[in-house]
């Protein structure tokens, strides 16, 4: 098998697909010892080529090896060595957004179904540009547009950007100069559509060194309300830094790490506002939102119990929680991306469950992240210091 | 463990939480067939509780079962115990929507955050009916609530009609007499938020006897464009009648078995309809729309890989593919909802991906399912025949 993959993968192989040498013979007639030694060679191996890795194998070594050790969260080797680093084995060298799909080439027309586009009927090339803002309410997601509009000095007032995708239900699509402004809906299915019609977008764009941010909002652990968590590493409700992604009837194993040297630029933005809280920490994405409350239709479990849970969280480094972080990491890490999640939080969840906080307050958390991602994005363009500039000077001429 | 079971379950708890005896130690020391047989016994006692079970410990056991034979998806019987008949363990005995929290009672208000509602700011036992229907798209559940609007004879134009939940980003709710009409967003996640806060609404709203029906979208298998599919079981991308729900840290296994009785009457409603086809069949549910397919941002597959996945599905009695109703039937199940999904195929998985019917075609297949649920509600409201009395002394007179 190890002396097969060099014949498997090739190095301009931009997917692969890989089976894991643990079989269900090998499970009949070896221990669990023996069959993580033989997977840890292979995944040395199979490291060097940074492959994804179908995880319904090593599932069953995690649940072997769960049932086998008292830390029953401790994964066997072969798990943590399944997760290469995506970006230096997927990264387009050129800066361009490239899709991992064989097939489009093939495709006549590529009709963006759910942002009502199409590689035919839009100029694409035209439309689009160099940063991309996601978040959850179109409402929110317009208002960062009419902000970015005002803080990018364009001409005209904000109020008339025109939804670019109008015309269907799902997303609302603004841009303003080189900004993306994008509602997902909320939930890891409704991102993920987004995310692939984006990415073919971009892609039939012939988008350059594109970075995306998600700027969402989120419930905190252990933080002030208010505060916002830029997002260090996506874990799931297990604490694991990965997003299992269901591809017909198998489960593939994404890696859910973001952009270090973006974190460390947005926290860097950061210390130039110094009128809210802002900190780098793992974020837990869920697949809903009221089953591991107390203020669902459905609850099976005491407060004690839920804020265990909460401190085992904030213990493993989880400092908020919402639910799209590991999916969009990883469909952005696979496509060469590179992803920020910077989420306010609106509550903190270690002291109540419901939000309620006046929305005039919620307003004001949430333009937070707004603001500093802005802030951002005129530092990227050079613009930051010329409107200080023209600021000063307009001052002292009046 | 059997023997302690009557202590640990009293008759009226309406939820429980069981840890399965297939612990550690045991399969430390147990081979798979004993942990089977001990597992059978056992869940053939909790299954005269109608219990949900966490599936941790049956996970595992379904791993080895895989790994163990060749049917790599025949499950052990411990799995199939697992699934306990929810409705009539759960169902209340009154007709009344029943929460399954302990924890609202305490609750001195409850916010329904995503709708924009409250338990004291709005007076609900007023604004809420017997029947509730739910789709993905705002635009189509305003349509439906238009149609009823007519189809019911009230008064005034349709148009006019007021989002309820206005003033929030996430759902429409459009009330039509005894009729409510909801957005619930795409996929999982959204939909499971939307549930959960609709059903406090309606045991809030003391609602008695509700019948909540999807009517969706979805992508057809082996059936022509445009047939109706009405939902026999909802099962996962494993063809499997369940729903795997994390709460906390733990893995519960929720039965998406739909109500039959609707079932057969929603067929039955068909029959005076002669202008589309029609049928009952298993619908699968899966995570996102693209990750299957040849046509998002990442494939790793080909298309004859895909084409004998979707055979399979076939073959195991799926007709069409959607992304709610697994997360539907669980929660409904559990709070007593005699639930329905009923989604329209806009094109056959078999043949082509994108969807590539003009828009006006899309949008009459997606008035056949609200055809089909206005003349269900019509018939169950006795006006079906009413109307036609109406229409034909009409007739006579002019």
């Amino acid at each position: 098998m190890q002396l097969g993959l060099p014949r498997l993968i090739k190095p301009l192989d931009c997917y692969f697909f890989l089976l894991l040498h643990v079989g269900t013979n090998d499970i009949a007639k070896n221990n669990l010892e023996q069959i993580i030694a033989d997977s840890v060679v292979l995944a040395r191996r199979i490291k060097e080529f940074g492959v994804q890795v179908v995880s319904r194998s090593s599932s069953l070594l995690k649940e072997k090896a769960q049932a086998g050790t008292i830390k029953s969260w401790k994964l066997p080797p072969v798990v943590d060595y399944s997760f290469c680093k995506f970006r230096d084995g997927f990264r387009s060298r050129n800066g361009l957004v490239h899709v991992k799909n064989p097939h489009l080439d093939s495709m006549d027309e590529n009709v963006l179904y759910h942002l009502n586009l199409g590689s035919k009927t839009h100029n694409l090339p035209v439309m689009f540009g160099e940063f991309v803002c996601v978040g959850g309410s179109p409402n929110r997601m317009k208002a960062f547009a009419q902000l970015m509009h005002k803080e990018l000095g364009c001409e005209r007032d904000g109020k008339d950007l025109k939804d670019i995708c109008a015309g269907t239900d799902w997303y609302s699509v603004y841009k303003v100069g080189p900004v993306l402004s994008i509602s997902h809906g909320m939930g890891i299915s409704s991102i993920s559509i987004m995310l692939h019609e984006l990415i073919k977008l971009l892609h039939h764009a012939k988008c350059c060194d594109v970075t995306i941010i998600r700027i969402g909002t989120s419930g905190g652990l252990g933080i002030d309300p208010g505060t916002v968590v830029i997002t260090d590493i996506a874990v799931d409700s297990f604490f694991k830094a990965w997003f299992e992604q269901v591809i017909l009837d198998n489960i593939v194993v994404r890696s859910t790490e973001l952009d270090k040297d973006l974190v460390e630029e947005l926290l860097n933005c950061n210390k130039e506002i110094h009128d809210f809280p802002t900190l780098i920490g793992y974020t837990m994405c869920t697949y809903d939102f009221y089953e591991g409350r107390l203020d669902g239709a459905l609850c099976s479990f005491s407060n004690e119990k839920k804020l265990a849970y909460l401190r085992r969280a904030y213990d493993a480094g989880v400092r908020n929680i919402e639910m799209e972080s590991t999916v969009f990491a990883a469909i952005c890490g696979l496509c060469g991306l590179k992803a920020a999640v910077v989420c306010v939080a609106l509550f903190n969840q270690l002291e109540l469950d419901q939000i309620k906080a006046p929305h005039e307050v919620l307003v004001e958390y949430q333009r937070r992240s707004q603001h500093l991602i802005s802030l951002f994005i005129k530092k990227r363009l050079g613009l930051y210091n010329q409107m200080e500039l023209l600021d000063n000077a307009f001052f002292l001429n009046n």
